[in-house]
C-alpha cells in the first residue's frame, strides 16, 4: 500500500510544478529536496543572474543616461546592496514556491532522497512509497578534467561567481554559452575586463552562427576569443591554444562555464536499472523512463537544460498520472517549440529550428534578417546606433514558419508569440496581416515578415 | 488616362504603408501630404511622446536606483536636452519615410489635396487623375467648444504640450484617455503636479473597468477626478462639476485632451457625394467607400484611432486595389484582433474584447486575473509592490480566448502574442500547453490560462 499517490524527487522547476498540478488534481504528493526549494534556477541559475543583471542594467543606463536629457554625479555602483537585491529576490521566489506547496497540501521533505526500487524512496532512515515517482534531479555545472581547475580557489563556477565578494578587475570566462555571456554582460557593465574564450567557432551554439555574430559583436566591452581551446589554469592565468599557438590570459578570477550536466548518478536510479546514459536518464516523448510508472522530468533528461522546459515536462507527468488517456488530448512534449532566451546587454531569444538545423533535416527554409532600427520604439529608445535584429525562417513552399530569433531589446518578452505562431504553424502571410501594437520592438517581426521574399 | 495608378492623399501611417504596398507590387502611386510625411503618429503622436516617456523613464529610474546598488548624486533632468531627443527621433524617423517612399518611387506632392471628383485630385493648381483614389487625411485634436478654451494661451493639445518651452509646475488634463494618461506619467515623473478631469466614471475606456481602475491606481504621483464635467476655463484655472458640486483647479497649464476627431472636411469628399457622418468617412470591411475606386484608411473612417490599425487598413486597400480577387484570401479588416497599449508608468496593453463588450454582445465568457508577482522576472525587477496583472478572458464552453489585458511592465512587447492567440481562435487548453520562456513577465499569461476555471 503506497503512502503516498507520487513521490517527486527534486523540488525545482519540474519538480515543483509537477507537484503543484498533481495535488490541484487531488493526488497526495510528496517532494524531497535535498537542497532548497526553486532548484537550481531559483536558486543559483536563472533568477539571480537576472536580478543581478537586472541591477547592472540600472548602473549602465544611468552612466548612459546624457543623450536622454539626465544629469547625475558621481555614479557608483555598490556590490554588496546589488547582492542584497539578488539575495532578497530568491528569498522571495523560493518563499513564493514554499507557500504554494503548502497550501498546494503537498509534503516537503528535506533530505537526499535514494529511489531504492522503482516505488519506494529513502530518505536518511525514513522509507516511502509510491504509485509513480517523478525523477527531477537536475543538473550540476560540468567540470572538465583541466590541469590546474581543481582546488584552485582562483577558478569558480557559476554558483560561486553569483555571490563573489568583490567585483573582479579581470575575469576569464572559459566558454561561450548562455552563462558565459550573461556573467560577461554583469561584470563587463562593471568596469570589470572580460575576456571569454570559447573553443568552438562562434558562441550560443542554439543560435544561428549570423545571429549569434550579431549578439557576439554587440557585447560592449566584451573581448571574445573563438577556437581557443584551454589546456591549463596556472593560479588565475589561463593557458590556450589557438591556430596552434599557445597563449596566455591573465586575469583575477576564471568563471568555469563549459555548461551543465545532468545529475544521473547518486541518488540510486542507475543501481535499479533506469536507463541512462552520460547524457540524461532515457526518456520517451512522454516523459516515460524504461521503468513502469518512474518518469523523469528537467535537466536530469539532458533533453533540454531549460527551466521552462522542466516546467512543461513535470506538466506532461503530471497529466499522463492524473489521467493516462490524456495522451490523447496533446499531452506531448514538443522539442521544438521550447523559446530560449539571452539576459545579455542586448538581449536575445529564438524559438523553433535554426536555419542550420533546418538544412541538417533536409526541410527547404528561406530566411530573411529585418534591422530593428526599422521600429520607431527601439529608434525613439535607443537611435540607431545598435545593432538589433529578427530573423525569420520559414519554409520555402508551404511558408509555414519554422524559426525566429531576435538580437535586441524586450526580445525574451516578445518571443512567446513566436512559439505560439510555431504551434499554430502559422504561415508568413498569416504574420503579415497580424495586427501588432505601435510602436514596439515586436513589429520588427512584421517587419521580417513583409520583408521576406514568397513566390 | 489617369496620370498614376493610386493617388493617395496623406502621408501617414495608413497612406505610407499603401504607398509602399503598392509601389513594391508595380503601381504608380503618388502621395498628397500637406504637412510632415509620418502623419500625426511620428510627428506629433505616438513617437515623439515614446521618445520623451523614455527620457523621462530614465529619470525616474535613476531617482529609485539605490535599491539596485546604484548611487548618484544631484540628478536632475534637462527638459531642452529631452526636447531635443525628441526632435532627432521624430527627424530621424520622418527621413526614414521619406527615404522608403523615394527608394520604392513614388511620387510625393507637398500641398493641400482636394478630391475634385472620384478619380481627380487637385494640389494648389495642379489636377492629378488616378485609377484609384486612397483617403488618409487622418485627424485632429477634438476641441470641444467649453467657455475659456478658444485662444486661451494657458490651454494647449497634445502638439503643444510636446514642445512646451518649461515643465509646467502644474498640469490639469481634461481627459483621461491614453493621450491624457500618457502625458500624466511623462510630467508627473518630472515632478509636475498632475491632475486628470476625466468625465465618465473611469479612465481608458477600452480597458475593462477593473484593469483601468489597477492603471489609475498604479499611475505614480498622478491625481485623477472622475465624473467631472468641466465647465469652462479660467486663465490656467478649470471649472468643473462633479456630483452636483462645483470646483475649480488651480494649474499653470491646461491639456486639453478629450480625444481626435476624423478630418472628414476641408478635402473635398463631403462636396462630391463621399458618405461619411461626423463619426468618419463610412467604409466596409475592405476600406471601400460609396464611391467606386474610392478607398479610405486610417483615424479618417472613425473605426480605430491607432496608427497600427492604420497600417493594416492601408495594406488591405491596397492589397484590393493591387489584386480584387484577394479578398479571397483574407484581406478583411478584423477589428476585434487590433491591439491597443498605454505607455505610461505602468504599461498596459490588451488585445481582443472586454469582458463588458462579450457581454455587451451576449458572448458568455469565463475571466480570470493572475498577478504578476508571480513571475521571477517581475520579482526581480520590481519586487513584490507593483500592481502588475494579466485578465484573460475566455469562451466559457468553447474555452477559446476572446481578449487579453495586461497592467505591467513589457506589455506592448508582449500583447502581439495574444493578438495571434485571438486570430487563430486559441483555446486556454493550448495556452496551457505552450512553452513561455522563464523568467519573463509574459509568462503571467501562461499562469493566467492555468489560473482559470475550465469546466
Amino acid at each position: 500500500m503506497p503512502d503516498v499517490d507520487v513521490i517527486i524527487l527534486g523540488g525545482g522547476p519540474g519538480g515543483y510544478i509537477a507537484a503543484e498540478r498533481l495535488s490541484q488534481a487531488g493526488k497526495s504528493v510528496l517532494v524531497v529536496e535535498k537542497e532548497s526549494l526553486g532548484g537550481t534556477c531559483l536558486n543559483v541559475g536563472c533568477i539571480p543572474t537576472k536580478a543581478l543583471l537586472h541591477c547592472v542594467k540600472e548602473f549602465d543606463q544611468i552612466a548612459h543616461a546624457a543623450r536622454f536629457g539626465v544629469r547625475a554625479d558621481t555614479i557608483a555602483y555598490d556590490w554588496s546592496a546589488m547582492q542584497a537585491w539578488k539575495d532578497k529576490t530568491v528569498a522571495t521566489l523560493v518563499g513564493g514556491v514554499t507557500g504554494m506547496l503548502k497550501r498546494a497540501g503537498v509534503r516537503v521533505v528535506t533530505g537526499a532522497g535514494r529511489l531504492v526500487s522503482p516505488d519506494t524512496v529513502t530518505v536518511g532512515d525514513q522509507t516511502f512509497r509510491a504509485s509513480d515517482v517523478i525523477i527531477a534531479t537536475g543538473s550540476v555545472p560540468a567540470i572538465p578534467p583541466i590541469p590546474g581547475v581543481a582546488g584552485n580557489p582562483a577558478v569558480v563556477d557559476s554558483t560561486g561567481l553569483l555571490s563573489v565578494a568583490q567585483v573582479p578587475q579581470r575575469l576569464a570566462i572559459i566558454g561561450g554559452g548562455v552563462i558565459g555571456v550573461e556573467f560577461a554582460s554583469i561584470f563587463s557593465r562593471l568596469g570589470t575586463e572580460v575576456t571569454i574564450l570559447e573553443m568552438m567557432d562562434e558562441v550560443l551554439p542554439f543560435m544561428d552562427q549570423d545571429m549569434a555574430a550579431r549578439l557576439r559583436s554587440a557585447l560592449p566591452d566584451v573581448a571574445v576569443t573563438l577556437g581557443a581551446r584551454v589546456l591549463s589554469v596556472e593560479g588565475s592565468t589561463v593557458v590556450y591554444v589557438r591556430d596552434g599557438v599557445t597563449e596566455r590570459l591573465e586575469a583575477d578570477l576564471v568563471l568555469m562555464a563549459v555548461g551543465r550536466k545532468p545529475l544521473v548518478d547518486g541518488w540510486g536510479g542507475a543501481e535499479i536499472g533506469l536507463e541512462h546514459t552520460s547524457k540524461g536518464v532515457v526518456v520517451d516523448d512522454q516523459m516515460r523512463t524504461n521503468l513502469p510508472h518512474v518518469w523523469a522530468v528537467g535537466d536530469v533528461t539532458g533533453r533540454s537544460l531549460l527551466a521552462h522546459a522542466a516546467y512543461r515536462m513535470g506538466e506532461i507527468a503530471a497529466a499522463l498520472i492524473i489521467d493516462p488517456t490524456s495522451a490523447a488530448r496533446g499531452q506531448v512534449m514538443r522539442w521544438d517549440a521550447i523559446p530560449w532566451a539571452v539576459y545579455a546587454v542586448p538581449e536575445a531569444a529564438g524559438v523553433g529550428l535554426t536555419q542550420a538545423e533546418c538544412e541538417r533535416r533536409g526541410i527547404e527554409v528561406t530566411s530573411v534578417e529585418a534591422p530593428l532600427a526599422l521600429s520607431g520604439r527601439y529608434v525613439a529608445e535607443h537611435g540607431l546606433d545598435r545593432s538589433g535584429t529578427v530573423k525569420l525562417i520559414a519554409e520555402t513552399e508551404s511558408q509555414v514558419v519554422r524559426g525566429l530569433q531576435i538580437v535586441g531589446p524586450y526580445a525574451p518578452e516578445t518571443i512567446w508569440g513566436a512559439a505560439l505562431a510555431i504551434e499554430m504553424e502559422v504561415t508568413v502571410s498569416d504574420l503579415r496581416q497580424l495586427i501588432f501594437p505601435h510602436p514596439t520592438v515586436s513589429e520588427g517581426i512584421r517587419e521580417a515578415a513583409w520583408a521576406m521574399k514568397t513566390q
